[in-house]
């Protein structure tokens, strides 16, 4: 049987790092096979993309050169670890997927739907998400979380506008997609925006297999 | 007046160092303003996305990640590049440009027709070669030279068949495309490959202007 194929996605500062986290130990303890991997990357050579497109630099980067960076790391994660793990029946949990293309690289630069959805076509194929989590946040809440950090890449630097229409691209996703994209309320506190992730894991397992 | 844009194309070992050698020598002596540029590369950028795309690595690299990282160097190489160069009616001579994609990864890695022209239609847009300069060597010639470099990339590496399919796929090209693809013989002795390379460029000069 495959893998099951869960995404997860949210704005800069939406707290993805702390749910995977939990993610990973939920999965462990229902003894599920599984991989954690992340976009852009997930692979050697996916990581090296993933380490260009993200550096600052004081050269402009020109938008279809980075929507086409990102969907070659993409065709290169898919084909060599996500595709491998899922036909094997391993589960495969991405920390961003496909959703945040169409979001960063279509709502916020301007980047057209017709051509996402031709480069989505050509490196995922048929290995799209069974399931995405999308930790939503108001934009001033996940900036503040961000200047806490002392490294921030080239997308965490854009303007509040920019991350604006990144929270309401992906919540368009959501309302686009209602049966496959969960939102979480990531502005709760830790405790409930837990509990709110372990329910969704669990309505899943119970959809798709009647318990694991 | 816009500038004029002349690609150099030519499988491994066809000596296209030493043509472009000669064709800045000759447009220095005929005054003509022009840049010098090369592909994948020619933004610091996009010489990054070379340096991934040809270093030799243990990963195996996706065929539609390899097309797609090509097309983000030359987004980037058009857009920061070449388009301002000829805009501001500059010459632009490329070593390698977008016949090299159609036979590399299209004719020899079996990459579609279609997805070329799509990605092409995105990357390049209006600025596509006024003249291609094809350097044409038997397979057997090319790799002779090429072994004689200390250096060999990843693409250098590749069987002989694959490279009889460039040298192929390269013709082919200059078959449906005669009036912009000239090809030169590059098998010939040196200063007879720099007569022909003169010859066509004389030409072309006369053609687009009735001389410089």
């Amino acid at each position: 049987m495959k893998g099951k194929f869960i995404s997860l996605e949210g704005g800069e500062g939406s707290g993805k790092s702390t749910a995977i986290d939990f993610i990973q130990r939920w999965l462990e303890s229902h003894k599920v096979p599984f991989i954690m991997t992340r976009e852009p990357g997930g692979t050697p050579f996916s990581e090296e993309i993933r380490q260009l497109v993200l550096s600052s630099r004081e050269e402009k980067v020109n938008d279809t050169a980075e929507l086409l960076l990102m969907f070659a790391a993409r065709a290169q994660h898919v084909a060599e670890k996500i595709k491998p793990a899922i036909d094997q029946g391993t589960w495969v949990v991405s920390d961003r997927f496909i959703d945040s293309s169409y979001v960063y690289q279509g709502d916020a630069r301007g980047g057209s739907t017709q051509i996402l959805d031709q480069l989505t076509e050509w490196a995922v194929g048929d290995y799209h998400p069974d399931a995405t989590l999308l930790l939503d946040v108001p934009v001033d809440v996940g900036q503040q979380r961000v200047l806490q950090r002392k490294y921030q890449d080239r997308l965490d630097k854009e303007s509040s506008l920019f991350h604006q229409k990144v929270r309401d691209g992906f919540l368009e996703r959501a309302r686009l997609n209602p049966h496959r994209i969960r939102i979480i309320d990531a502005s709760l506190p830790l405790e409930d925006v837990i509990a709110q992730i372990e329910k969704q894991l669990e309505a899943l397992v119970q959809s798709w297999s009647g318990g694991i």
